[in-house]
């Protein structure tokens, strides 16, 4: 496997450069969860905890989704673990599973590593991204196992519709597949909370972390959430690659969806929506697409993304080219909107400038 | 993949249970780690780290190993990842590899997830664990890629001596496969410190971590060294396994190799030491095998250890069954001594009665 395209920027670039590029929130974690970290730190010895975490913190997972268990929920070292241990658990080699392109690379290259064989359905850029019925329907095989999406999506930020969740929960119901949701982004929506895939299926696995709704990154604190009997079969292969996520990052799962969460939750999305109307006035005359949660825009630049990319490191601007995230929409950057105002106004003007060459 | 055998007997085991069972020290972590994890937690943002670690973290690893460089380090969550990230990386369906028998079921375990073949050489039981160089030997075909090592070993707590380590070296230079040395257990030695396989053989990988030397099992720090190209490969299969490892562990990392660390260890060790002679004491008139490194040692019983095992439930005492090592040595239970004084002496009381019975 070569080095990412994302890698390769982000090793190209100069220090303190504006980072446009990062699916890191450039924001503190929750004041609240820090205090509970320390105390934790004080209070208790940072020990193994059963393989699927500690019960506690799966039982506050689990409040997150309808009448799901704690049983159902097993925590990982954040959600590139779980996507891996899912996938891990139900292709085996030779199968076939459809991913989302544009989509995160990641994907593609965690299912070549196991030996399956990846297919892909379009989004389609000319509808905002909006899923396209029939490259769905018409990928699926005798030997697909299942579908995965990413909503709300990177590289778009746009999530799917309630109405398109039906679409690809009937495909799934009608072939007999899994269906795996990656839901990192859930809690960074703009306007309206996004539905979740959970609620159309009933072979759903969530996908999902602290990382970027609670600018945790560092903790690697994620979770897959699937139907009992999966989710047995996906804490075995979690044991065998991890044994188990870090104590203290666990511990703070059990505070991470009260009171003063969803208050921090409620600020963090109001900083975003500014930034977002933020970055849209600045490029004013350039037409871009719709984003429905942070941190992500996907912008035609109607030029080569990736010689795009590479003259911006010179201007100390990183940008990730459309290439890293489909063979299709080369002409397309992405964008994070999820930094400071001051960087953010910097960045959106030299990439301003840039664009009007 | 059924469930292992150690967790069946966790699983069973009654609350406030002496726990003989574990692979976890029952001591506490290092005041001095412990001070700089709360200066830390107060001065730092926790956030993503490059996929191999923080690079001063993987220079304090390498300072470990002679004239090993930074780069040569990847940094995971726990040995656990180090293992299975170089496993995959190593190892492609039908591939063999030479483990050892006793050992520790996780090996044989990925290698099956992997697709690829565990055989298995003998640590001789009545040579108290000695290398049994035929069998090794023997059991290398065109298909075998690497032999994997755990030196000091579990479930026997005997270390590999350096004519050992010679013989395994030139059995991999002869046949040019990897050397894979599960070391987590090294620091942990009662009277000298056993040679690495890293001074053996230049195709040799280490894996180690901070759980057992550092009882800081819950922070989910391990790391794999490898030649400096394998490295580069074993970083991306560990890029897709999880992104990296978590930062405040990984800062830790920076300060677990200093003199403090040299002297609480120090003191860790002479705590094992007595440990290891009281149990020898109480069970007076059993024989057992030779410990070279805490926390285990190895018993012949002399009857069914799986039942023996259970039967000790009843009685609150928590042993491991043989057969979690070996599907030849069922008559065998490992002890971990690594326990506070007043606890091991009320186990291997319990113990003692029951073997004489």
């Amino acid at each position: 496997m070569e080095k990412s395209v994302i890698r390769q920027i982000f090793d190209s670039a100069q220090p303190n450069s504006v980072n446009l590029g990062l699916g890191e929130l450039q924001f503190p974690m929750p004041e609240y969860l820090h205090s509970h970290a320390v105390k934790i730190l004080f209070d208790e010895d940072i020990r193994y905890t059963p393989n699927a975490g500690l019960i506690n913190s799966r039982q506050a997972i689990a409040t997150n989704y309808k009448n799901a268990s704690p049983n159902q929920v097993i925590i990982t070292n954040g959600a590139q673990e779980a996507l891996y241990a899912t996938l891990k658990t139900i292709l085996n080699p030779g199968d076939e599973i459809l991913l989302p392109d544009p989509g995160f690379s990641a994907y593609a290259s965690i299912v070549k590593m196991l030996g399956a064989l990846p297919k892909f359905y379009l989004l389609d850029e000319r509808r905002n991204f909006a899923l396209d019925n029939d490259s769905l329907f018409s990928q699926v095989t005798p030997k697909t196992k299942a579908i995965l999406i990413n909503t709300p999506g990177n590289p778009s930020g746009t999530a799917l519709s309630a109405n398109e969740l039906n679409t690809i929960a009937n495909c799934c119901r009608l072939n007999n597949l899994f269906l795996i949701s990656d839901e990192i982004y859930q809690a960074l929506y703009l306007e309206k909370s996004p539905p979740t895939a959970y609620d159309f299926y009933d072979k759903t696995i969530i996908i999902s972390g602290l990382s970027k709704s609670h600018c945790m990154t560092g903790w690697r604190i994620g979770w897959a959430l699937a139907p009992l009997d999966l989710a047995q079969q996906i804490n075995v292969t979690h044991q065998y690659l991890t044994t188990c996520a870090n104590y203290l990052g666990q511990r703070l799962c059990q505070y991470a969806f009260n009171d003063q969460a969803t208050q921090y939750q409620r600020e963090l999305r109001a900083k975003l929506r500014l930034n977002y109307r933020l970055f849209h006035d600045i490029m004013s005359n350039i037409a871009i697409n719709r984003s429905d949660s942070a941190p992500y825009i996907f912008i035609n630049i109607l030029q080569d993304g990736f010689e795009f990319a590479k003259k911006m490191l010179d201007y100390k601007v990183i940008v990730i080219p459309g290439l890293a995230f489909s063979q299709r929409l080369t002409n397309w950057i992405r964008i994070s909107y999820a930094l400071p105002e001051e960087d953010l106004i910097i960045g959106a003007e030299i990439l301003k400038k840039n664009l009007y060459r």
